[in-house]
């Protein structure tokens, strides 16, 4: 993407619209979101049980970095977890204000904070940054999904513009685009936590060249039973039971 | 629209005005508005009810998106409702700031506050933005609506400018000049609220190639009963009764 | 007015000087008053009454738009009425400043402050956004206008530089040097407010072509009883009465 | 005065040196007060009554313009008078510090401050609006002027530098050259409050074509009695007794 | 590096992102680390004993030098060591917010913070110099180090994004990645502290030209019994003891 | 002294050093106190009494400028006079922070400061202005002198940079450097006050076309009976006295 | 040094990065120390007494300058001194800085601060300065020296990064790298005060052309009985002494 002189002239202040109305560094951060590997969200309630599943690629700098530690996903309250896609010093952050949000609802209200609330407190402090001077916008996006008290799922993802969206399953990051088209095309709604795994786990492939490598990955379940992260053996097991592992002698 | 020379020595501050007394960036925060989906607002009195119906367009980005989170109709308060158009994470903002408002004038004066006292708190906050340096205008304009305790409906825009307006029937943002001109045409003040819904259906249609689609769409009514979204499903079959349906095959 | 490029050098901040000592930011607020419709005040003292005519100009956006939401004159104190000229949306918040003004004056003093101490302090409060960085100068006129407590009638003018002026009668806004030239012909100081109002009307019907339309115009009144708006149907009338009305079929 | 551009260089903020050490925005702001109109000072003493006269000129917009109302010379203290030449909102600023200040030093001593106390509290007040960024400098001069608690008169001008002189005689503002060149051939210091005034009226009438018009113009006299403005007919009645009026048939 | 036009037009704000969604500044405070002598971390677990070493070069900047006090490597709790490399500055600022935050988690919860724990609270403090304003990132890298409450050894690495990575055995500073290739090829988790040390230096001297000088350089191991500074003796004679001190005479 | 293009690009923030380590907006304050007139300060010590005498040059206006209200000397305690050179306005608020300074030492220390510390407390509030954004420095020099407690007189000046120097006897402002070759060549450290007078005198009038006028000058002796202003005749007849004044028929 | 267009684009910050990791501002403060004349530092330790020897070049601006005014060496606690060379005022500020903090930590720990700990809280300070925006970094270096409790000597360095170095021996200044050479060849550890003090002016007289001249120097010792600053006599012996007293006659 190269900017041109007309474009320049308004694209490096967070508080100022273009001619036409576009605010260029809160694009210019979705760029930043798109430089990170995907993250997936699948809503998911076969009748029994209901719930959200989370799959984030990830790449190791080095053999010797530790694969857990590029933590994408995040458990921010009982039953919900948050999974980032971008610059990720920046959605460190944003999961922290999760957090603190979530603690404080809970304080406040002595309930546990609904996933659309929750969110909307996220949105709303993103926005801030993309109107006030003296900041950049975060150059992150979120998912935030789980259960509601009333055993509701939900899945909603938080954009640079602090724009929420909710959905059924959806790809932020890197190649999210090809991503999402293989989710609308295979999305079920009445699947379990496993079937939900699976769809997450080929969508991701087919954006793949060589299959999975379970190290840089990680996954986590949130339903009734409440939040839980895949462990690496469980993850790499999936992946592999389903085929959609990457030849190890390629690595 | 292109800037000339002229105008991009005056256009990048939300402090300076121009040689000719005008404030460009709070015109470029009006294409803000204009480039998202149409909202409108039509006000009605049969003699035995009033109030006020609003209907807002949108797209959804993708099959999975949940149609419910495209939120543009939000109730302020038990016969106050707040609908927006343009840049969606600041008209959040302003839809917060209005619930505040109400919140805070009950408390003091123990009783709702007027649509019209509320309207301006909520412009007085948008003016603030254009003129104190450090921050940019809100892209995103407000309908606010509703019926006040003597029973008369009232309907009130606010613009990026932080001027307020009072309507019969209005529309903001996307083809919103093509949209009023229908309104003027066929509006008729001794509407029952179906009949206000039904204008501000066929004016939204007029205007969209191709017929509506209920999914992206959002409606309520907000009258001496209070505030009343509409679920989809009567959204829909509205749509369809008055044959304004977009045909579903060439979704 | 073009701008040229010494003038250029010295525009764009409201705190500098340009090298012959002007402020540019200052005299393009004056340019953002003209832009607006025109606003008239006329000071009246027939020996049984005294008092201040208000006469606003201003244009329907459509045809649905409510008349009466184009406030431009409003009440601030039992005997005190302010008009504006301008941005609206400036020109409100310098109204909220007199209203706060005049309250904190009452409970300081115990009684209503004079009209010119209340114009003194909007004006004071004017010229600090003319000096201090950070923000621009209000693109906004105001008209102060009523009866002190001792009787007599007073009319200031507040300018964006923030020097108030007094007069008998005044025109700001869009034509007032034309509409100024015609009460500087006609001005009687002894008439009453009838005939104040007629003049009004008489000097902003010579500076309208095809006539005047009520609708979107306002007018107000205040004297010994207090400040009064003159309804639509009273000015309509009294347009029609002085043979002043555009010819509706025209509209 | 045309900037070149090494001038252009160093002149656009105030908290900058030009290589030669000078602060270009107070040599802009020192243009502002010349782009009014004169106002003078004079002190006497003859012996049995000692104070200062002040005569400040001024210009009337319109013939409907309330006289009165181009106030230049205000009355600070019992025995202080302040008049102002340059930009008028900046000037009443100053006089509201000066008022304020006055008053401070009451209720810190028991006693009023010397003009030469009250004095420099405005120009320190001044100096700062020249040395910290943020703002710019104050585009008017003052004169302060009245009698100390001992008797002796005095007559300070302050400029937009920030610099108190102290005067016998002195002229501020448009035009302050050629009349402070009348004043040095003419004055005598023994004078009682008629031949100051009689001076002061001589040396803007010498520096005025066509003689002087007594509407707009305004005149004030501090002595031991205290402060004293000259209503609008004495001082007509004075400039015509001294046949200096302007041929009223011109006007 | 060079700059070319299209990238100078964003690489000086650390609150702009570039139409490529990336933050110059960061990518420059990587550059500053580069600049500096490389640092190691090596993790070791031999089934009794578990912790981290760190080995960090430096250079004398003259013989009268006082070699000790080039400290890189710090202390920052009982189990645990902080090192660095970079702009040495900007590090002992990072070190000191991890002293301060080590001892803030110990009051609070009466335990020691875990190592990633500590890690994210100074990765978060980064963070937000690459956001907001007025300052820029900082040039420096850590690696914090040591053995967590349940006997764990864990070594991290942050970067001037904000970025936290957790490593076995890693490079940070000059020739980094020339050394980190070596790590690669020869780490083995079961080492255990002394195998470690071996290790690190092995590293350090194969992309060291001339062999390894132990003045300047400094070395310290963090395991159960605590941290541990190498005195510059035993540093010296450990290089010696494994044939890589540089030929003294060709200091 | 002419900006060149390199000197330009670092010469307009007081907060910025060039490439060799100059502080330009500090070296064109010096140039501001070198555009005003000379001071000096002379100290004297005859074995019986010591103490410091200071003389300011001074321009008058005009013939009406009160003489005495060009002061340069000021009495900041009982035994130290403030002298000062340059830009007056910015001496006097460093003359205010030396007052406010003398006292509050009293106040703490229950003793008069001592020259040399209160010299410090002005110096250190100078050197603020150059490195702290958003001011400018201060255009003005001082020469701070008296007799401590101990009876040593004491002579510091004061630079734009902030800097203190201690002198027998010093000039500065216009012409400094041609004052002080003739204290080099003539001071004499046992002379009493009027000794010291006289060099100081001498010393102006050699670098004075014309010789002295003393209407516009002032002096001041700081010895161990106090601080004592020179009244205008005295020093009058003292500079005639000394055959030193101009022929006032030339004036 | 002469900057280039690739320099110029980043030099002027104190807050922004070059693509290559430098930050040109601490670079060019770094020049401004070189401005200055010399300052050097010498750690003695003989067995019996131990201590630190500071020597400071200087240069008189005039021989009726006081040559005990050229500060540059401090006593900031008992057993603590600083020198400084470059920017006088700013080393002026930092040597306040030392000596609070000084206070500080003895009121805190109830004992004296070590050299080391006072030395980090120095460059701490500085280090802010160079990050933060707003201000420039300091122009000057620190010497910290003295003798701890345990009677063990210490000297450091401060540089205008805010990094800190420790020494035996070590010049900081103007020259400082010539005799830095000298010092490096002649430096023994086991001198005592006077061999110290004798080294340091051998150094310091081999890098100035025609000999010292004592007046503008200074010395000072502290050792395990305290600080002490030598007097202008002892000095001048001291030199004249060794044979490095320049030709008074060339003076």
């Amino acid at each position: 993407m190269q900017g041109n002189s007309q474009q320049q002239a308004y694209d490096r202040g967070t508080n100022i619209f273009s001619p036409d109305g576009r605010l260029y560094q809160v694009e210019y951060a979705r760029e930043a979101v798109k430089r990170g590997s995907p993250t997936l969200g699948v809503r998911f309630d076969d009748g029994e049980n209901a719930g959200v599943v989370f799959v984030a690629g990830g790449r190791l700098r080095s053999s010797l970095q530790v694969a857990d530690s590029i933590e994408k996903i995040h458990k921010t309250d009982d039953h919900v977890g948050v999974a980032s896609a971008g610059h990720v010093a920046d959605a460190r952050q944003l999961v922290d204000v999760a957090r603190r949000q979530a603690q404080v609802e809970r304080l406040r209200y002595d309930e546990p904070a609904s996933i659309e609330a929750l969110t909307k407190e996220i949105t709303g402090y993103i926005q801030e940054y993309t109107q006030a001077g003296g900041a950049r916008p975060f150059g992150a996006a979120l998912l935030v999904g789980g259960v509601d008290d009333d055993g509701s799922p939900h899945l909603f993802e938080t954009d640079p513009s602090g724009t929420p969206y909710e959905w059924e399953a959806v790809a932020i990051g890197g190649n999210s685009d090809e991503i999402q088209d293989y989710l609308e095309a295979e999305y079920e709604g009445d699947a379990d936590a496993d079937g939900a795994l699976e769809l997450a786990l080929r969508a991701l492939a087919d954006a793949t060249e060589g299959g999975l490598q379970s190290r840089g990955m990680s996954a986590a379940v949130v339903d009734e039973s409440g939040y839980r992260d895949l462990s690496g053996d469980e993850l790499a097991e999936t992946i592999e039971g389903h085929g959609l592992a990457a030849d190890e002698s390629e690595e």
